[in-house]
Protein backbone atom coordinates (compact mmCIF):
# COMPACT_ATOMS: atom_id res chain seq x y z
CA UNK A 1 0.00 0.00 0.00
CA UNK A 2 1.52 3.43 -0.83
CA UNK A 3 2.09 5.16 2.34
CA UNK A 4 -0.10 8.45 3.09
CA UNK A 5 1.91 11.45 3.77
CA UNK A 6 -1.32 13.65 4.78
CA UNK A 7 -0.39 12.64 8.73
CA UNK A 8 2.42 11.31 10.54
CA UNK A 9 3.14 7.99 11.16
CA UNK A 10 3.57 5.78 13.80
CA UNK A 11 5.58 2.39 13.86
CA UNK A 12 1.82 0.51 13.75
CA UNK A 13 0.92 2.15 10.17
CA UNK A 14 3.76 0.66 8.22
CA UNK A 15 3.95 -2.96 6.81
CA UNK A 16 6.35 -5.16 5.05
CA UNK A 17 5.76 -4.19 1.19
CA UNK A 18 4.12 -0.45 1.68
CA UNK A 19 5.91 1.98 0.13
CA UNK A 20 6.72 5.51 -0.93
CA UNK A 21 7.51 8.06 -3.77
CA UNK A 22 9.34 11.18 -3.54
CA UNK A 23 8.83 14.31 -5.74
CA UNK A 24 11.92 15.02 -8.36
CA UNK A 25 14.19 17.80 -8.21
CA UNK A 26 17.00 18.33 -11.26
CA UNK A 27 20.72 18.38 -10.02
CA UNK A 28 22.55 21.67 -11.72
CA UNK A 29 25.79 21.54 -12.27
CA UNK A 30 25.90 24.61 -10.09
CA UNK A 31 24.06 22.63 -7.31
CA UNK A 32 27.14 19.73 -7.88
CA UNK A 33 30.01 21.99 -8.01
CA UNK A 34 28.72 23.95 -4.75
CA UNK A 35 28.13 20.53 -3.13
CA UNK A 36 31.77 19.49 -4.28
CA UNK A 37 33.48 22.83 -3.17
CA UNK A 38 31.88 21.91 0.59
CA UNK A 39 32.01 18.72 0.97
CA UNK A 40 33.77 16.36 -2.03
CA UNK A 41 36.51 18.78 -3.62
CA UNK A 42 37.83 16.71 -6.43
CA UNK A 43 38.23 17.72 -10.16
CA UNK A 44 35.60 15.18 -11.36
CA UNK A 45 33.14 16.93 -8.97
CA UNK A 46 33.85 20.37 -9.64
CA UNK A 47 35.14 21.26 -13.11
CA UNK A 48 33.61 19.33 -16.37
CA UNK A 49 36.78 19.70 -18.47
CA UNK A 50 39.13 17.57 -16.86
CA UNK A 51 36.09 15.48 -15.29
CA UNK A 52 36.30 14.17 -19.31
CA UNK A 53 39.51 12.63 -18.15
CA UNK A 54 38.80 10.73 -15.15
CA UNK A 55 37.04 7.76 -14.19
CA UNK A 56 33.37 9.23 -14.54
CA UNK A 57 34.05 9.97 -18.00
CA UNK A 58 32.36 13.64 -16.93
CA UNK A 59 31.46 15.70 -14.28
CA UNK A 60 29.48 13.59 -11.86
CA UNK A 61 27.79 14.17 -8.79
CA UNK A 62 29.45 13.38 -5.45
CA UNK A 63 27.94 10.30 -4.21
CA UNK A 64 27.24 11.91 -0.78
CA UNK A 65 25.24 15.14 -2.71
CA UNK A 66 22.94 12.81 -4.54
CA UNK A 67 22.23 11.09 -1.13
CA UNK A 68 21.83 14.44 0.67
CA UNK A 69 19.08 15.53 -1.53
CA UNK A 70 17.52 12.12 -1.51
CA UNK A 71 17.11 12.94 2.44
CA UNK A 72 15.52 16.09 1.46
CA UNK A 73 13.14 14.74 -0.95
CA UNK A 74 12.36 12.09 1.53
CA UNK A 75 12.11 14.52 4.50
CA UNK A 76 9.78 17.35 2.32
CA UNK A 77 7.98 14.42 0.17
CA UNK A 78 8.33 11.24 0.99
CA UNK A 79 7.62 9.81 4.42
CA UNK A 80 5.97 12.12 7.07
CA UNK A 81 7.17 10.29 10.78
CA UNK A 82 5.92 11.06 13.69
CA UNK A 83 8.99 11.69 15.29
CA UNK A 84 11.04 12.66 12.16
CA UNK A 85 13.03 10.63 10.07
CA UNK A 86 15.89 9.15 11.90
CA UNK A 87 18.37 6.66 10.73
CA UNK A 88 19.73 4.41 13.22
CA UNK A 89 22.14 3.19 10.42
CA UNK A 90 22.36 2.33 6.66
CA UNK A 91 23.60 -0.68 5.24
CA UNK A 92 24.84 -1.53 1.70
CA UNK A 93 24.90 1.71 0.31
CA UNK A 94 25.76 2.09 -3.74
CA UNK A 95 26.04 4.19 -6.05
CA UNK A 96 25.22 2.04 -9.69
CA UNK A 97 25.45 5.29 -11.94
CA UNK A 98 26.55 8.52 -12.29
CA UNK A 99 24.02 11.46 -11.28
CA UNK A 100 25.28 14.07 -14.44
CA UNK A 101 24.33 17.77 -14.82
CA UNK A 102 20.68 18.16 -15.13
CA UNK A 103 19.58 14.82 -14.22
CA UNK A 104 16.14 14.55 -12.78
CA UNK A 105 16.31 12.29 -9.50
CA UNK A 106 13.61 10.79 -7.02
CA UNK A 107 13.16 8.68 -4.38
CA UNK A 108 10.90 5.17 -4.19
CA UNK A 109 11.39 3.35 -0.54
CA UNK A 110 10.08 0.25 0.24
CA UNK A 111 9.53 -1.24 3.95
CA UNK A 112 11.24 -4.67 4.15
CA UNK A 113 10.96 -5.21 8.15
CA UNK A 114 8.81 -3.51 11.05
CA UNK A 115 10.54 -4.80 14.38
CA UNK A 116 9.07 -3.08 17.50
CA UNK A 117 12.09 -3.00 20.37
CA UNK A 118 12.30 -4.97 23.18
CA UNK A 119 14.49 -2.34 25.67
CA UNK A 120 12.19 0.28 24.62
CA UNK A 121 8.89 -0.38 24.47
CA UNK A 122 7.52 2.72 23.03
CA UNK A 123 9.57 2.21 20.09
CA UNK A 124 10.59 0.34 17.21
CA UNK A 125 12.48 -0.16 13.83
CA UNK A 126 11.63 0.35 9.72
CA UNK A 127 13.77 -1.23 7.77
CA UNK A 128 13.61 0.31 4.04
CA UNK A 129 14.70 0.01 0.70
CA UNK A 130 15.53 3.24 -0.70
CA UNK A 131 16.44 3.78 -4.00
CA UNK A 132 16.93 7.20 -6.16
CA UNK A 133 16.30 7.20 -9.64
CA UNK A 134 17.09 9.46 -12.60
CA UNK A 135 14.92 10.62 -15.38
CA UNK A 136 15.54 7.52 -17.29
CA UNK A 137 14.31 5.61 -14.32
CA UNK A 138 17.75 4.09 -13.53
CA UNK A 139 19.03 3.29 -10.24
CA UNK A 140 21.42 6.04 -9.35
CA UNK A 141 21.61 5.55 -5.53
CA UNK A 142 20.56 2.55 -3.55
CA UNK A 143 20.83 1.78 0.49
CA UNK A 144 18.91 -0.22 3.09
CA UNK A 145 18.11 2.33 6.21
CA UNK A 146 16.76 1.17 9.70
CA UNK A 147 14.50 4.10 11.39
CA UNK A 148 13.64 4.80 14.47
CA UNK A 149 10.30 5.09 14.61
CA UNK A 150 7.41 5.97 17.75
CA UNK A 151 4.95 3.77 18.62
CA UNK A 152 1.27 4.81 19.41
CA UNK A 153 0.91 4.90 23.04
CA UNK A 154 -0.63 1.44 24.15
CA UNK A 155 -3.70 2.32 26.41
CA UNK B 1 51.84 2.16 9.16
CA UNK B 2 50.61 5.24 8.60
CA UNK B 3 49.95 5.89 5.07
CA UNK B 4 51.61 8.93 3.35
CA UNK B 5 49.31 11.78 2.40
CA UNK B 6 52.56 13.11 0.22
CA UNK B 7 52.67 11.45 -2.67
CA UNK B 8 49.24 9.55 -4.82
CA UNK B 9 48.95 5.97 -3.35
CA UNK B 10 48.34 2.44 -5.83
CA UNK B 11 46.45 -0.01 -4.60
CA UNK B 12 50.15 -1.92 -3.64
CA UNK B 13 50.89 0.90 -1.36
CA UNK B 14 47.81 0.03 0.80
CA UNK B 15 48.43 -3.09 3.52
CA UNK B 16 45.87 -4.75 6.25
CA UNK B 17 46.37 -2.27 8.92
CA UNK B 18 47.63 0.69 7.52
CA UNK B 19 45.90 3.79 8.57
CA UNK B 20 45.44 7.52 8.06
CA UNK B 21 44.06 10.23 10.27
CA UNK B 22 43.09 13.62 9.12
CA UNK B 23 42.78 17.24 10.40
CA UNK B 24 40.41 18.52 12.71
CA UNK B 25 37.39 21.08 11.64
CA UNK B 26 34.79 22.74 14.15
CA UNK B 27 31.31 22.50 13.06
CA UNK B 28 29.93 25.57 13.98
CA UNK B 29 26.07 26.11 14.93
CA UNK B 30 25.39 28.10 11.15
CA UNK B 31 27.09 24.91 9.24
CA UNK B 32 24.61 22.76 10.90
CA UNK B 33 21.71 24.64 10.55
CA UNK B 34 22.97 26.03 6.65
CA UNK B 35 23.17 21.87 5.91
CA UNK B 36 20.06 20.75 7.55
CA UNK B 37 18.18 23.78 4.99
CA UNK B 38 19.43 22.81 2.42
CA UNK B 39 19.68 18.53 3.21
CA UNK B 40 17.85 17.51 6.04
CA UNK B 41 15.22 20.46 6.83
CA UNK B 42 13.78 18.66 10.40
CA UNK B 43 13.29 20.62 13.45
CA UNK B 44 16.14 18.87 15.51
CA UNK B 45 18.76 19.83 13.14
CA UNK B 46 16.92 23.29 12.31
CA UNK B 47 16.10 24.93 15.44
CA UNK B 48 17.74 25.04 18.72
CA UNK B 49 15.24 25.56 21.05
CA UNK B 50 12.57 23.08 19.73
CA UNK B 51 15.38 20.56 19.36
CA UNK B 52 15.11 20.67 23.37
CA UNK B 53 12.27 18.65 23.13
CA UNK B 54 13.30 16.12 20.39
CA UNK B 55 15.27 12.84 20.37
CA UNK B 56 18.52 14.45 20.07
CA UNK B 57 17.88 16.51 23.24
CA UNK B 58 19.01 19.87 21.56
CA UNK B 59 20.11 20.93 18.42
CA UNK B 60 22.30 17.76 16.56
CA UNK B 61 24.50 17.83 13.17
CA UNK B 62 22.36 15.62 10.23
CA UNK B 63 24.22 12.20 9.99
CA UNK B 64 24.49 13.66 6.29
CA UNK B 65 26.25 16.46 7.23
CA UNK B 66 28.84 14.22 9.58
CA UNK B 67 29.60 12.50 6.58
CA UNK B 68 29.92 15.01 4.09
CA UNK B 69 32.61 16.92 6.34
CA UNK B 70 34.09 13.68 6.97
CA UNK B 71 34.59 12.99 3.37
CA UNK B 72 35.73 16.47 2.37
CA UNK B 73 38.55 15.89 5.55
CA UNK B 74 39.96 12.78 4.22
CA UNK B 75 40.04 14.34 0.62
CA UNK B 76 41.96 17.45 1.48
CA UNK B 77 44.29 15.84 4.28
CA UNK B 78 43.63 11.91 4.68
CA UNK B 79 44.07 10.00 1.84
CA UNK B 80 45.94 10.81 -1.37
CA UNK B 81 45.21 8.26 -3.87
CA UNK B 82 46.17 8.33 -7.65
CA UNK B 83 42.62 8.22 -9.09
CA UNK B 84 41.08 10.47 -6.60
CA UNK B 85 38.37 8.94 -3.38
CA UNK B 86 35.94 6.85 -5.11
CA UNK B 87 33.87 4.88 -3.53
CA UNK B 88 31.92 1.67 -5.04
CA UNK B 89 29.86 1.29 -2.10
CA UNK B 90 29.61 1.76 2.02
CA UNK B 91 28.50 -0.62 4.65
CA UNK B 92 27.36 -0.76 8.58
CA UNK B 93 27.05 3.72 8.12
CA UNK B 94 26.54 3.80 11.92
CA UNK B 95 25.72 7.47 13.97
CA UNK B 96 26.05 6.49 17.65
CA UNK B 97 26.65 9.72 19.33
CA UNK B 98 25.28 13.25 18.15
CA UNK B 99 27.39 16.12 16.57
CA UNK B 100 26.87 18.99 18.80
CA UNK B 101 27.15 22.99 17.59
CA UNK B 102 31.12 23.44 18.45
CA UNK B 103 32.20 20.05 18.23
CA UNK B 104 35.17 19.81 16.37
CA UNK B 105 35.37 16.25 14.64
CA UNK B 106 38.29 14.58 12.66
CA UNK B 107 38.56 10.97 10.77
CA UNK B 108 40.93 8.01 11.27
CA UNK B 109 40.57 5.55 9.13
CA UNK B 110 42.31 2.18 9.00
CA UNK B 111 42.77 -0.11 5.77
CA UNK B 112 40.37 -3.74 6.66
CA UNK B 113 41.46 -5.36 3.17
CA UNK B 114 43.10 -4.87 -0.05
CA UNK B 115 41.77 -6.80 -3.30
CA UNK B 116 42.99 -7.02 -6.93
CA UNK B 117 40.27 -6.99 -9.06
CA UNK B 118 40.03 -10.44 -11.49
CA UNK B 119 38.22 -8.76 -13.51
CA UNK B 120 39.94 -5.62 -14.08
CA UNK B 121 43.48 -5.99 -14.00
CA UNK B 122 44.46 -2.10 -13.27
CA UNK B 123 42.29 -1.82 -10.40
CA UNK B 124 41.46 -3.26 -7.29
CA UNK B 125 39.43 -2.56 -3.95
CA UNK B 126 40.52 -1.08 -0.75
CA UNK B 127 38.31 -1.92 2.50
CA UNK B 128 38.59 0.93 5.16
CA UNK B 129 37.13 1.53 8.27
CA UNK B 130 36.25 4.77 8.49
CA UNK B 131 35.87 6.77 12.26
CA UNK B 132 34.70 10.23 12.86
CA UNK B 133 35.69 11.40 16.45
CA UNK B 134 34.87 14.04 18.25
CA UNK B 135 36.82 16.57 20.38
CA UNK B 136 36.70 13.62 23.43
CA UNK B 137 37.64 10.52 20.98
CA UNK B 138 33.98 9.77 20.66
CA UNK B 139 33.07 7.88 17.72
CA UNK B 140 30.18 10.07 16.11
CA UNK B 141 30.02 8.51 12.70
CA UNK B 142 31.50 5.09 11.83
CA UNK B 143 31.25 3.17 8.13
CA UNK B 144 33.15 0.57 6.27
CA UNK B 145 34.02 2.29 2.39
CA UNK B 146 35.39 0.12 -0.53
CA UNK B 147 37.15 1.94 -2.80
CA UNK B 148 38.10 1.67 -5.79
CA UNK B 149 41.88 2.19 -6.30
CA UNK B 150 44.15 1.90 -9.66
CA UNK B 151 47.16 -0.30 -9.39
CA UNK B 152 50.69 0.67 -10.61
CA UNK B 153 51.28 -0.33 -14.50
CA UNK B 154 52.61 -3.48 -14.74
CA UNK B 155 55.58 -3.96 -16.86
Amino acid sequence: MKLSNAVPLYLEDFHIGDYFETASVVMTKEDIISFATHFDPQHFHLDQETAKDSLFNGLAASGWHTNGVSMRLIVQSGLNIINGVVGLGVDEVRWPKPVRPDDSIYVRGEILDVIPSNSKPQWGVVKIRWQTFNQNHEVVASMLPSLWVKRRDVV
